[in-house]
């Protein structure tokens, strides 16, 4: 189905001569129609063209704010950038045959899921985009949107139109993360046998290319939309729109990001997760042979799922988390510039978009700080890559801080308030603090060097039972540090932001929500090197596929596991990065969402009392969704997995020559099966969250209008929303933390304490690993992304709750 | 340590004649100070002491309310019942001497432990009593307070009184359970030799004596402090205290009775849980040996576990469950009356203790028409238990809304609004059908003759790792409906309450809050009969214990399996029922904090608006609370059952004569084990609870000074409280759903299923009944007391918060 034809009729029987690698698994290559078009236009005339649009790009961003063109040249060099990364990537020989065989059979797999899974999303995001116009084609306007000649239908086609370019943005991202990493990961694979040094190299520069394409096209996607509104509705001309609304129209994109990252980290989450336990349960359980081992007929499923599950999943959710941060730090700004009647407030509102532009500066200077001459220095033995990626995140943080200072007094220097800039350059500081803090505290409960982990592994040792309390224990106790440094956070950045001298007409102090607004863009100011150090993770992973089913010496083995631990600690850490943010962002959403419910409505909405019943009921009914959608996400792993033992040991049972090396197993019918169940699976949850939002406000507001309650369903909405945020940044830590304890906690035995390998020890850390790999990397991530989507979603569609 | 002298020291060599069961187990007999001392009276002397005390009981009743004397009647009436049922149970016969051994040492282990534990609470309480005071001598006094002479002092005093007498009581309430269960055990053994109805009645009678005796210490005790308070301060003459103001005082006697059943609970909770995983896992998992097998050193430790765990604890929790309504309760009915001017307010505030006392009435009814004497029909077959049970319940029920009705009619009418009572009826019709609907999905969730747990007997065939995820799903989906029912069951009582004709001075309808107390009370109405069933479980599970370890025939372990079956479906069902109880009694005491600090505050307090950072940040410390919390106790049972295994495998080489039932294995030690290191843990997660809000409320009242927020520490406090319950209820119900779930798996598999006994799908199976242990029996049942206790430690520390 997925894989190529002659992948489909497996039987190919004993092998002739090499005996332990698998000929003729060269699939169909696949483009997608886009670049086969691009392809087919003359270079002379793609050129022409190119530049033609650069020249619109930049007339319309010189007409709106100097600021914006910055912006536009930033993202076109570091897509410049990105591209010569691609290419030094590409240029790396793809090693011996056998290798390009396997990597050729994980990239048709998935590119033939991902062609699949994003045409069961793309036809979701068209049914979802005819809903949200026919809301909009019916919602009542604004007095602003009059007066501006922004009648109805203009909004409805505006947001429509900007939740289709932010669905397909997100997606290009996720295709951009899997589209450079299966070809990454035979080139790091063949460099492994050379220089250790060199494979790192490559992994990093691969990530580094999907990093700035991914924090690059949303950036310049936002920025080309903001100017075309700005320029098209002749924005701050007399009688039209003013700029400080303008940002609430870019609501749509940021909701069609988290639209597919949802579905593109639940599909892929489901995918890698289900087609990982149910290899690792027959293979490495049940016949006892190893991980990745060619024999498991699994095995290239769960390679193909790394692509799939981590690659393009975490690009979409990054992409979607800028995005998201990006809009709701652009309204906040442009509220508080309107309440504090700040002469040009450009700068608040455009002030996100230069932090990110800077994001992709010194990120692209952390990227290039990792290089591969030093190997053949004086010492033969490598350094850790762990080290080296840390000392490149220095150097990334370091610049971070001072480009930050420098933006706030650049843009947010007003007079009205002189010293406002510096508050909130501290502001970024505790944004920034507050992500070192977070990527820490991840490490010390998932790095086996320390206390958490190794009770973990000697809690295995009393057996499987003991070894799932004591990870469940840990998960949960996990969630303690980072929401105290979260709250401290919050509140800090909040009143540094209300003490910065900024007063609204009445003399009220407003600047504290855009101070947790510039926080957030503190925390999110390392994102391109961030996502780099989290994509390096299943490229190495997949390199050390590749090796172990090529059979290489032991050598090269050792250098791709090396790689692949700190992927795993890398992957870990980005997580609670990815969290931190996301409690941020959806707090500021949440002061979003109030904002327009105040100006739809026509009247204040300033507070949420949990006092009142229904509100209290709106908040257990938002923690429920939490919980219901991680039994789905997990479940969905659950059920998928026991298809794949069921069809691993049939296959064992049927061709007895595996476990020989003498026939083949067949490998598609493990990625057909897996793909399939995964685009099944990933409905249910993806639906709940979408819809349950809705339904509530709806009912509630019904139930309000015949009690008499105004704004009830509106009120409803946000505590529900209030409460599953909370409530999702406990359950993701939790269920992040735990499975990646787990995992280490299987590593740390691997090297040979309590028993070692093969020990009964060993055994129940299998079954904790397997345990958290649904945690780690279906609900858990998944969770990141429903927790923006149901701010971005409550945001588009208010005008249904009132 | 704990048990009898003969037992420390344990080498008593291969036995002379009978070879499988132990003598010489008896240890020293424990009676309570308090008994000893009664015992030592003359018995007419003792009578004349009674007739004396009932006599100046009855008089402060009749000088309070001709209510009073009613409860008082029905209660005393209920004891005299209790009586009888205890005499009848005693009366049966103890079996054979090897039982009586067995069984003696269960009761000095469960003794033992029950004098040390609450030796240590008793001090802790003591301890917090002088804190309180100190705190009360330098609060600052209502108006009312201060115009009815009750100045600081005597504030201070009575509210430490009402404490320790609440600590009391909940103490007693425990030692009550655990007496009769200790007892019980025994005689059902014994009965089971002769018939299964016998051995049903005898169980469910000792279960009813301690629900009778819980429930009407807790009517009694809160009844004799109002009579008492009303007498004392000369409540509605003109000058003194007003009567709706009165219920306040009897805060402390709430807080005091969460306080002793957290402790109970957590310190119960992790004794029986550790000794069951531990010796599980080496037992069932290592050794194969089955479930009470004599020659497992843990197998005392884990039946005393049932008794100080089960029994003790749970009576503790009913205890405070029904105290904390009650208290909220009344003083949402005094602060009703006193809005709408109601002339006699006596009727709404004693309404909670009318329906207790029909509880204690028709709940008897419940109990005694379980008989024994249709075993000896036509059939010979046992009728199947748990249809008997639910017979007993449906009878129970239809007379709760009977008497529900009748008590409304009588004490809710009022001339201002005739059509109330009915309303409030209705509520209460609300709050006994979500009781039942409760008991329905838990049932749904956790037993094997429906789909879910079917399903997660069938993931156990393909591994440990599948189990658990199935498990973790199952747990976390069960949540959905229970928090649809209870949000239903929230709105629709407020709203017949709202309705109700009820209005304030200004025209207002008020009756909202008060509907959801009345529907609570309707949830709690068959309150009794609940804990009967209850405590029926743990007592057939320790007569199965018995009967296994004194190696009666097949036929009689039959028959107490199946009771214990039966046993763990009615455990888990009670618990959804206390969980949803919790829920509702939560929101009440919500509502009555801020009535409290707007009181004190002497100004109004009626939002907690969660768009505030400072109250958002509060609610996610909350929440996070309850994980932590919920990790503590989970780790607790790992970190000491990881202690039992590796002392029971320690026995099991150097004494290798006990797998032969050469060696008598060691059970003092693993009981000695158990009860320190139970003691020593329960303290981290108790302390964690006690002292957070109160933290976190001072931390706030002081950045609420220097920022210029008044009443911040008592709104982010609010929100905290509000977050911890729904977090708690939705943690409480995942953890006891998956706990009960996976247990009855096991029992699934074990009927044969899938491979049955011994293979490696009940293998899987057990690993998931070791995990779900803690869940069910530690952490879940410590959530539903700890969401009590956080209502009313903030309503006594209330004044700390200003």
């Amino acid at each position: 189905m997925m894989m190529g034809e002659d992948l489909e009729d497996g039987h190919l029987g004993p092998y002739p001569d090499r005996l332990r690698t698998f000929p003729n698994m060269r699939g169909k290559s696949y483009n997608p129609l886009i670049f086969r078009i691009l392809m087919g236009i003359n270079v002379r005339v793609l050129f022409v063209i190119l530049f033609l649009t650069l020249g619109v790009v930049f007339y319309i961003g010189a007409s709106t704010s100097p600021i914006i063109v910055f912006v536009f040249s930033v993202c076109i060099v570091s897509f410049l950038l990105a591209m010569h990364l691609a290419k030094w990537v590409l240029a790396k020989d793809e090693g011996p045959p056998e290798m390009g065989q396997i990597s050729d059979a994980i990239r048709d797999g998935a590119e033939g899921f991902f062609r699949t899974q994003y045409g069961t999303i793309s036809k979701m995001a068209f049914l979802l985009a005819g809903v949200i116009l026919c809301i909009y084609l019916f919602r009542t306007t604004t007095p602003q949107q009059e007066s501006s000649g922004l009648g109805r239908v203009a909004t409805a086609f505006i947001t429509v139109a900007a939740f289709l370019l932010g669905a397909f943005c997100s997606g290009v991202a996720g295709y951009v993360g899997m589209w450079v990493s299966v070809r990454a990961n035979v080139r790091v694979s063949s460099a492994a046998r050379r220089s250790a040094r060199e494979a790192l190299q490559i992994a990093v520069r691969a990530g580094g290319f999907s990093a700035m394409i991914v924090v690059g096209m949303a950036v310049i996607g936002i920025a080309i939309l903001y100017a075309t509104f700005y320029v098209w509705l002749g924005v701050d001309t007399p009688g039209s729109m003013k700029v400080t609304d303008l940002p609430l129209l870019l609501v749509g994109y940021g909701f069609g990001a988290s639209f597919v990252a949802l579905f593109a980290q639940l599909g892929g989450g489901i995918f890698t997760k289900a087609a990982d336990v149910g290899a690792d349960l027959v293979g490495k359980v049940e016949q006892g042979i190893p991980e990745d081992d060619p024999r498991n007929p699994a095995v290239i499923a769960d390679l193909v799922g790394d692509n799939v599950g981590d690659c393009a999943a975490r690009g979409a959710d990054l992409f979607e988390s800028i995005a998201a941060e990006i809009i709701s730090a652009m309204i906040l700004g442009g509220t508080m510039a309107q309440r504090c009647k700040i002469e040009d407030p450009s700068g608040f509102i455009l002030f996100p978009l230069v932090v990110h532009s800077f994001d992709l500066v010194i990120s692209s200077i952390g990227i290039l700080s990792i290089r591969g001459t030093r190997d053949s220095g004086a010492k033969g033995s490598m350094e850790d890559p762990m080290t080296i990626l840390e000392r490149g995140y220095s150097i990334t943080v370091v610049l971070a801080v001072l480009t930050f200072g420098a933006s706030t007094r650049w843009l947010l220097y007003t007079e009205q308030a002189p010293s406002a800039w510096f508050h909130f350059a501290l502001c970024g500081l505790v944004g920034i603090i507050t992500a070192y803090i977070f990527v820490w505290i991840t490490k010390y409960y998932t790095d086996y060097k320390y206390e958490p982990v190794r009770t973990l592994a000697l809690a295995s040792s009393t057996g499987h039972g003991t070894n799932i309390i004591a990870g469940v224990s840990l998960g949960l106790e996990s969630t303690a540090l980072p929401v105290l440094v979260i709250s401290v956070a919050i509140v800090s950045a909040y009143w540094l932001g209300q003490t910065s001298g900024l007063m609204d007409e009445n003399g009220v102090p407003t600047g504290g929500l855009f101070g947790t607004a510039v926080a957030t863009m503190g925390m999110l100011s390392t994102a391109a090197y961030v996502l780099t150090m989290d994509m390096f993770g299943p490229i190495a992973d997949n390199a050390g596929g590749i090796v172990e089913m090529s059979q290489q010496p032991e050598s090269v083995r050792e250098i791709t596991d090396v790689l692949d631990a700190v992927g795993n600690t890398t992957k870990a850490t980005t997580k609670g990065f990815a969290i931190g943010s996301a409690a941020l962002a959806s707090f500021l959403l949440f002061s979003a969402y109030m904002d327009e419910v105040a100006t739809f409505a026509h009247e204040p909405f300033k507070q949420v009392d949990i006092a009142i019943p229904e509100v209290f009921v709106g908040g257990l009914l938002g923690s429920m969704l939490i919980f219901l959608f991680s039994a789905w996400a997990c479940s969905a792993v659950g059920r998928t997995a026991q298809e794949v033992v069921r069809e691993v040991r049939r296959q064992f049972i049927e061709r007895p020559g595996i476990m020989e090396y003498k026939e083949k197993p067949d490998y598609a019918r493990c990625v057909a099966i897996v793909a399939s169940a995964s685009l099944r699976e990933m409905i249910k949850p993806g639906a709940l969250a979408i819809v349950s939002p809705i339904a509530v406000g709806i009912v509630f507001r019904i139930f309000g209008y015949y009690t008499g309650q105004p704004l009830l369903g509106a009120k409803v909405v946000a505590s529900m929303l209030m409460f599953a945020t909370v409530s999702g940044i406990l359950m993701a830590l939790f269920l992040n933390t735990s499975g990646g304890a787990w995992d280490n906690a299987k590593k740390y035995i691997e090297t040979g304490v309590l028993g070692g390998k093969g020990s009964d020890c060993h055994k129940a850390a299998v079954t904790g690993d397997t345990v958290g790999d649904p945690f780690k990397d279906t609900a858990g991530p998944s969770l990141h992304v429903l927790i923006k989507m149901l701010a971005t979603i409550t945001l588009v569609m208010a005008p249904v709750f009132l």
